[in-house]
């Protein structure tokens, strides 16, 4: 095993669904399990979630258990990866203090992620200022674990940019105390964003064009059931067309060679599936369904799991704390190298207190 | 006593000089032995010195000794006062942390201040995020210790209003837990900004144009003898001008009546000194004389306090430690207060966890 060392977390403004388990959840478990890592730290991001919903605290507040469950049921083991919460750690806070020093309003500005959340939410002119330097609070994050590897999508990079920047100015002002991080990007084309049942880019609560990890077995196969294929497929003896075609894009987040043998023996594979609904002569229904099979077994046991833990919710509480007092350790750990770095511990540093004394007695 | 609880302090940037001690000091230890103020809290602002400084961290450093050095020559009384050091109280980081979610990046553009302040360090483009929003870390100082009372010029009261809205803001997102500052602005018009000894409008390290309250007796003699008058007065006989001429707007900063008595007794008064120089006879030599007699006076008893002090550096370390722990008690227990009316003291929060457990199991 490597020196190597996992930062990634999500906001917790709702419940986890598919689209975050096939872009980062499920290889969360396996780099987990994977034994190359030396810690895996998996942050629930309630303090930058209020960065964007800071009238609406409440909203943040309850989905802390429902994106715990979650990780929980879909695999994350407290004992190989520590569970914290952002706000717990107050480390975080002073480490972002000092490195807004690092940083220029005009490279914040310039933070391409950033220009286009800040156009997705319609900020415009009323960006509030912890919105604005989020960057600088993940670098935070990153940083007060030495992360060495951050999983995440492309439209990411320039954040870990960013947190590079930042450690390569703290370096090199104070003292080489920061771990620059490299981003670990995910393979699997179509699972880096799974647009929503409707067909839409984005899958969101609001559209209500999700398939949740929480949501039942007859929820999961109503939504599959009603979802967007090919406008264009009106008859079963149609040609098909699979771009922009959701069931496909699905399956192929989802689907693996093992899965026809159960469910669709018919077919060798996905690619005679796709040459079959091509040229006609396959019918929405039937390739629904075999999604609906394949997002059942995928679906089934992160659900029977976290019905267990909806019964102990307090012990899901425990878990965060220990995780949490375990990450501050560490946090402060790094944030004492950080102030020792900067010389700002006065208090502890002799050196200083004798230098300034003998000053003062040579006069 | 009412419950009036003061909050003012420096950037420890260098030693302190007679601009300071016209402009505040003199009237923070007014105010100190008032009896009227509960609690005074002195900060030496180290991380806000540093977000302009972060290539010259030990300049800063270094200051800490000087600034806490003349404060307690001065009249600063720890006894009375409690003199702490900004970046010793994580606490500061924190609030701030969670007060930028409630200001806007517009907000922060329009604040005075802050623009004119960037203007006179040509900043322009590249402006460090943390110098940009340090209206957010002041508002972060000021509510941290509940302050009623911010003795500020009437420049920096914008900084002032900013905090304001920030409270306003959070008593109504969340809870009424901040209290709302106000200004106390100096009255002595001569005091609020005393130019330097070469007339010009400020006094700088760079321009070596200071008299510093640690200048030897020779060192501000020869100050004051070199300083800028009139440069049409020419002859003694000739008129002099009052406006622009150093020496009277330090006379008027620091000359009192028992002053005449005791050192050039044929004038009753300052308006009767002004009289003469204006229509001419009066040279520049003897009024400068007089505010040297003055000078000294002032500044003998903060010199040799000084001095003594300066033969035990640990006493003040241990004064500003001291000073810092109790002030970090009381930021502690105000961060306290706000994170639960935030309501992300997840772990303390019985209810939440009884009520998260109730909604599932009903389902």
């Amino acid at each position: 095993m490597e020196n190597k060392i996992i930062l990634t977390g999500d906001r917790p403004t709702g419940r986890l669904h598919i689209g975050h388990y096939a872009g980062s959840l499920r290889r969360r478990v396996e780099l987990q399990n994977s034994g190359e890592y030396k810690k895996i730290y998996i942050m629930i991001a309630d303090a930058q979630a209020l960065t964007d919903n800071i009238e609406n605290p409440e909203k943040v507040r309850q989905n802390i258990i429902e994106v715990a469950l979650d990780y929980i049921s879909c695999g994350l083991d407290p004992e190989k990866s520590t569970l914290l919460i952002q706000s717990q750690i107050s480390e975080l806070c002073e480490l972002t203090f000092y490195y807004m020093d690092l940083v220029t309003v005009a490279r914040l500005q310039r933070n391409p992620t950033v220009k286009s959340e800040i156009q997705m939410r319609n900020f415009e002119a009323s960006i509030p200022v912890g919105f604005f330097t989020y960057p600088i609070s993940q670098a935070a994050d990153i940083t007060a674990f030495k992360a060495t590897t951050v999983p995440v999508g492309d439209d990411q990079l320039p954040m870990i940019e960013q947190t590079r920047e930042i450690v390569h100015k703290f370096n090199t002002v104070y003292a080489p105390v920061l771990v620059e991080p490299a981003a670990l990007l995910s393979e699997q084309e179509a699972c880096k964003r799974l647009p929503g049942t409707d067909g839409r880019a984005k899958m969101s609560k609001s559209l209500g064009n999700c398939i949740y990890l929480a949501d039942t077995a007859d929820e999961v196969r109503t939504k599959i059931m009603s979802m967007y294929t090919d406008p264009l497929h009106l008859q079963v003896s149609d040609p098909g067309h699979l771009e922009g075609n959701t069931v496909f894009t699905y399956l192929d987040a989802f689907c693996r060679q093992e899965h026809f043998e159960r469910y669709l023996p018919d077919y060798a594979n996905l690619d005679e599936l796709k040459a079959h609904y091509q040229r006609g002569g396959l019918g929405d229904v039937k390739v629904k369904k075999f999604l609906n099979n394949i997002m059942q077994e995928t679906l089934e046991p992160i659900r029977s799991r976290r019905k267990e833990w909806e019964k102990n919710i307090p012990a899901i509480y425990e878990i965060l704390k220990k995780g949490s007092d375990a990450a501050r350790e560490v946090a402060a750990e790094t944030l004492s190298e950080v102030k020792s770095a900067m010389k700002i511990n006065y208090f502890e540093d002799a050196e200083l207190i004798r230098a300034q004394s003998e000053k003062y007695e040579e006069q």
